[in-house]
């Protein structure tokens, strides 16, 4: 077995102590807490129960759920690299989130000199770190640890411009991130993947499958994202009801794709057999195409439709799709992103901006200028004083019609993509450094490189392997 | 090895995408928002955190881990159907939803010419689907999954009729769904099974056992469903002191069974060994015996008491009942669901009426009547002003008394039982079909046949035969 | 292979039930529900919603998860001994709750001859539950279910009674419980396991290793820790801005601890490679070291510190010092709670008192009189009026100044070291005694000692011999 000499010893302490000490350093210059986390805001008037915290921290901690068991079990499930499936997604998530806290915080949360966190920051940043590990998918198995910081590292402030610059010029709606998430970590991970292009690998590795384990294993991650989707969908959402018709739309997207999942599984195998690809991924379709449409009322049984349509995408682009990606254009795009992520989040920009176009104040009363701020009269127009007679909360907007906003989301979809593809092609260039410790090709989807394994690792295969030997010298 | 025709290849997607078809047009024409998640409902007097989402969701999560994490482990104990066990709970659960989403709806939730949904119906649904997965337990492993949807499609409505019978017409006391829930499920189970009676298993097979790693993904199941019933058992009752004392009866009984459990699995052990199938079902016994008083005022000790009683009755119906019910009565109830849900629930639903017919002024103060509420006085009686004027929330009620409420609370007893028993019959004479591909007998317990396996599939048992041939050959 | 005569057939049902009855005895005399549980206190002024178990039972299902699922996967981490750490762990836990709600319900909420329950004691009962855990830690795979369950029935009276004496007349502050619990859990622990010493372990023992599968488990297991600490650490401090510092600071904490330990892990192996066994541990020392300054206004820098301080004390413990103690000292630690509960408890109540030295009213505003309430003025000093006209709900306190509290702290540090030790070392004499069933020590790490196996336990292992004997024959 050829010998690898990528060692870690001291590379990857290097980066990590260097940027925690940049970290610290800018969370001791810039962060304090904002005004739920202040004791200094406490007074007479403040009821301890109110505090924002109470409604932010059960999706937080739902988020979490998702993001370090949900993505880990789920990236676990090659058979020789299960830990660094799980591992690694640990490892690439915390980093992330602590990077988007302070990237993110600076454009969203800075006032006064200073970026004011509470758990609402937690949560955005959870979102910026649900990007990369998206992108991960494209590349798993294929990168060194220190590789998939330095990923994160560019990662999050590309996505952090790209939000800041879309929900403050363009200003969309795009309650469950399918435009700023999935279509943004699709593109950026296809960027990266097309710039690592192996050939070595264009025919596949000996390592490159599953056991009957890490299958069992990986359907667990997709359970826990399919449990904690809707909280993923509606965390950012307005309260009352638009936040529980995300949990709804949520739900039954998941559901409807789930059912379409198994039907097309067992359609498009030639045995009429399940595959456990398609029920660890592709079940999970609806969840995406609900996205950008999931605080609207749609109705539930659009929200079926788009369960629907979006896994009958994720399942023929995970057929057909991503092995002509991966023949004809160098895109070696590991766990499929292109279709759970990508194909869908187009498939539910469209949906929203059907949703906005069909949108008016017979179907959403006078709160549709809750939920489309930007179709809110100006300031000054007499309509704005009725509609605040109505509903108090209505603030001033910029008078958009709907047409006027679908625009916008085209804008963004577009400039989504291509800011995203720019920045992945980039940071794919970057990761080709040698210093970064790139596995060579004989060393991919293989835990023994980067980990202490314990002495079964492989065992039964190595034993299978003997067994035949002897079989095929007797 | 004995092929076996079972190819799902066309009956399987054809059966789902017409009920898809048929479910995304009930839900067009008959599907609306419920006034909580209907933007229109949103005015001047809304404040969006009093939207009953925030009461329900939380329990609502917490059941979906248990449906869909803690049964999908708790059923892949078979060491060569893990794949089976959590994968056709994950399809067959969210089959389930969906279909009592409209069958509930229907029942409970129409007026106005449509079914309104919010996140209660989800957990009602939820409900409805725990009843599916635990009548799948009598014959999981030798069923295809195509019966298994049908029999989710029949057991909904016949569920569904059932407990608009009982709840509509006897009003009975059963917060935790104890005998609704648990009674239903297991005689439905045995219904299906009595009839789907296969001869050739009856000495056993030789696939019916677990594996090191199965069995311990199987406790982690126990434990998903350990920690989250005393949602499962709060999620229905009244608000305040009642689902408070929902959860802690429940947290005490399933307490209280878990260390009888140990004590009697140790001792009814020839070697004074703990089984892993009584660590897995037998310390969830109490969960269901404490059901149907577990709002009322029984008192810490009684919830003790009743996690032990459920626990004995639960392990020796495990060690003695089930052998004889398969010996003598043809009934195979592969996961022991008459064990762990029908005595346990018997159980329970004497304790119920015990409680009832205890139940006072003087414990409970003058919220009886809103617990029990068909025992409040009738409208127009001047007690009932009295009452409102100590809580104004108590609604007229019927004027039973305690005996009384005990005798329909018996009433109830029989009719579910002999609904279910009846439908579960009937349901598996319809799942003898040849059409629905039930797996002959050599491939029961046997994921390769409705799955794609990976190269490591058995691998270790035929390694191991393998040498024992070898063995024996020297 | 040599015999092993602990059968506990007998004496852990005798055990079990003996205490089960006296349990429920005292739950019958003693034990009744608390205001918010209680259907008599129900009246005309109350809001269901208002109702503590809204505040509580979130935190609860969190900490459960953690206790159930977290520790028993992160137990599961031996190749031979993942149904004893994962088993032992739920009846250990289950049986330590129980007892908890009695004795620390006896100190703590015993008035009007009643302990009064609600969901306020379960998580109590909890933090009890979690000492005896971590207990539990040094002498995993040593000991047999009876010795753990009798090392509960001692260890939660003698954890009651120093949470008492400290709460009740050091009255410190110790939010995250570095003090109470983690520093009492490893000293007890310790001091068990320094009696329990086994010379013929301090080689190494065969079976004292990991499997690829139960790696994993454990990882899984540190993440639901990860996931839910904040939970933990939040749990009974002041609710509103004060939770929210404790959140913010644990994840900060647990954030800059995991980046810590990859960056040691891979700096102090030989061949640059990562340990499984330091991502399963000291990744999470950074929860326990924010632990005793959690809710104060330390700044988000400080608790990303804190984690950094406390990984690498932690790491250069596993490195250094367990072997030294177990060399030197005859203290066999199994898991190394010294290193993850010990040193960073102590690096934790060290930053709580230079928070405490450094708090003023200049950094928390008059609230510094609520999370320091034994320096709130005296009761008649107008100081304390001038205060409840700014925050109501300032109490009267000892009037102490910072270094007077500082004093308490350190006093409650020495007498929870003293008092645990000792606690410790006692029970490791009565775990000696010979009735217990202490495996001898060819049967540590085993699970064939006290559970029936399943067919393939142990194979991989086996045939790898039995190749290896065939190998070295041939």
């Amino acid at each position: 077995m050829k010998k690898q000499p990528a060692n870690l010893r001291v590379r990857l302490p290097v980066f990590l102590f260097l940027t925690e000490v940049i970290f610290i350093a800018l969370f001791a210059a810039f962060v304090t807490y904002d005004e739920h986390a202040d004791a200094r805001f406490q007074t007479n008037q403040t009821n301890p129960m109110h505090n924002a915290v109470y409604r932010d921290y059960p999706f937080f901690t739902d988020i979490q759920v998702m993001i370090f068991l949900g993505f880990g079990c789920l990236l676990a499930f090659f058979r020789l690299y299960g830990f660094g499936g799980m591992v690694f997604n640990f490892l690439t998530a915390t980093f992330a989130i602590q990077w988007a806290i302070l990237v993110q915080g600076y454009f969203q949360f800075y006032h006064d000199g200073k970026i004011h966190i509470g758990v609402i920051n937690l949560i955005n940043a959870e979102f910026a770190c649900a990007v990369v590990l998206i992108s991960f998918g494209a590349v798993l198995g294929k990168t060194s640890p220190l590789q998939l910081l330095v990923m994160a590292l560019l990662e999050v402030p590309v996505f952090a411009v790209t939000e800041w610059v879309v929900l403050k010029y363009l200003k969309i709606n795009d309650a469950g991130g399918s435009i700023l998430i999935h279509l943004f970590a699709c593109y950026f991970g296809l960027g990266v993947t097309f710039v690592l292009y192996r050939s070595g690998l264009s025919e596949g590795h000996v390592k490159e499958n599953t056991s009957y384990n890490s299958d069992i294993l990986s359907v667990m991650g997709t359970l826990f994202l399919w449990v904690f989707w809707p909280s993923f969908n509606s965390a950012l959402t307005l309260k009352g009801d638009d936040q529980h018709r995300a949990i709804l739309h949520t739900f039954i997207g998941l559901s409807a794709s789930t059912l379409t999942a198994f039907a097309l599984s067992a359609m498009l195998n030639k045995n009429g057999k399940l595959s456990m690809a398609d029920v660890q991924n592709v079940t999970l379709a609806g969840g995406v195409t609900v996205g950008a449409s999931v605080d609207m009322m749609i109705s539930p049984a659009a929200a079926y439709a788009l369960g629907m349509l979006g896994c009958t995408a994720c399942m023929l682009g995970y057929k057909y799709l991503s092995p002509f990606l991966a023949r004809h254009c160098k895109i070696q795009d590991q766990c499929g992103i292109h279709n759970l992520h990508g194909l869908t989040g187009l498939i539910s920009c469209a949906a929203g901006i059907c949703a906005i176009l069909m949108a008016d104040e017979e179907v959403y009363g006078p709160s549709i200028y809750e939920i489309f701020t930007h179709r809110a009269p100006v300031e000054g127009d007499p309509k704005l004083y009725e509609l605040q007679a109505l509903i108090p909360g209505i603030q001033a907007g910029l008078g958009r019609t709907a047409q006027e906003q679908a625009i916008f989301q085209v804008a963004a979809v577009f400039s989504t993509i291509g800011l995203s593809a720019l920045g992945g092609i980039l940071t794919g260039y970057v990761l080709r450094l040698p210093l970064l410790g790139s596995p060579s090709d004989d060393f991919c989807f293989d835990d023994e490189l980067f980990f202490e394994v314990p002495p079964d690792y492989d065992s039964p295969f190595q034993l299978g392997n003997k067994i035949a030997t002897e079989e095929s010298a007797a």
